[in-house]
């Protein structure tokens, strides 16, 4: 398969089609078609279909999927069948967020590490992890951690980054409402809060 | 204009659109052309035009668009050219976080309400904003509140989702990695961070 020619949209919308087919499993699907799905995620079947194709597709049209299947070749494609260990930076109230998000576990996505700038929260303990002074962030590729979620204020972010790619990550999740520059071999992603919010008016009627 | 059919992809990337547009004004970039904006922001020109043309375009194509009239004009697209007030349900380590949020401004957002459920935090002040107990919610429509953001347990979203719409909210940021269900006349967006994170491992090489 030629991963560089699938759209990045169809990349998008996996992990989307992955939480809603574990989540279909969970309430006892043991098969899906595109339409279930669809009508779940309030998308066009066709859509999904074609997002399948790209990857080889995942059944016999009409027939349905098997849940559990899909889900594992989904895994598999997103390379989300090991177990990633992530390294947080920054431990705000964001960050704190983050370390108590439930979420992250279904996609197989475990923060390990955890670091901040300020004196006063270096080698406290929360959960399993001690905060580390971000000086430490070097030992990140002897850890095994090449993913890092940057929730620090908007003027620290690219040098974190920049921290980040030097110990050897290759994904960045961005918290910051700001623009980070990375080497090419470097994924970032980013989430701004407010554009999110920015898109619901555009729905809603007046009065 | 028939807004109706613009594609909700459409809609989904005008606020990503904006933020670049607004970034390369406050870089001193008057005029900008689609190519300009797709380097920028690392997609393809002939999406943006596509883009833009469910809107009628934006400007003579080759010459290039005035910076500033784009923006206006995505801004009244997606009605953020008023001020748009929006009510924080759940003040704990995501709830603080977006209220210590940097981003919301450049869109005319602006949280002007937050409520929780737990006594030790209601009546405390966090910036100009009083924290009410929830039972308040239903106070939204007076204060000309329609748009909201649950950061709240998972378990507790549903009820919360329920009360807003109760109250008059017509559009819904759900930080919950749960669905909530809605009437279709109130826009629900959710953000699952685990989800964001979860799209990185694709693009990452082994090694």
């Amino acid at each position: 398969m030629r991963y560089h020619k699938i759209p990045n949209e169809a990349v998008r919308r996996l992990p989307i089609y992955l939480r809603g087919l574990l989540f279909l499993l969970e309430q006892g699907q043991q098969s899906v078609s595109s339409r279930n799905l669809a009508d779940f995620l309030g998308v066009n079947p066709s859509q999904i279909r074609k997002d399948f194709s790209y990857f080889g597709g995942f059944g016999t049209p009409g027939v349905g999927y098997k849940t559990e299947k899909v889900i594992k070749q989904i895994k598999k494609i997103l390379k989300l069948d090991v177990v990633r260990r992530t390294a947080l930076v920054g431990v705000g109230n964001l960050g704190l967020a983050v370390l108590a998000y439930p979420g992250f576990g279904v996609y197989g996505l475990e923060i390990t590490a955890a670091f901040d700038i300020d004196p006063k929260k270096v080698g406290k303990k929360i959960k399993n992890l001690t905060i580390e002074d971000v000086s430490n962030l070097r030992t990140l590729r002897r850890k095994g951690i090449d993913l890092a979620i940057i929730a620090v204020p908007p003027d620290a972010a690219q040098k974190m980054a920049d921290a980040l790619v030097k110990a050897g990550v290759k994904g960045i999740l961005n918290f910051s409402p700001c623009y980070i520059e990375v080497p090419k071999k470097v994924k970032v992603v980013s989430i701004d809060i407010a554009m999110y919010l920015a898109r619901l008016p555009y729905y809603m009627r007046a009065g």
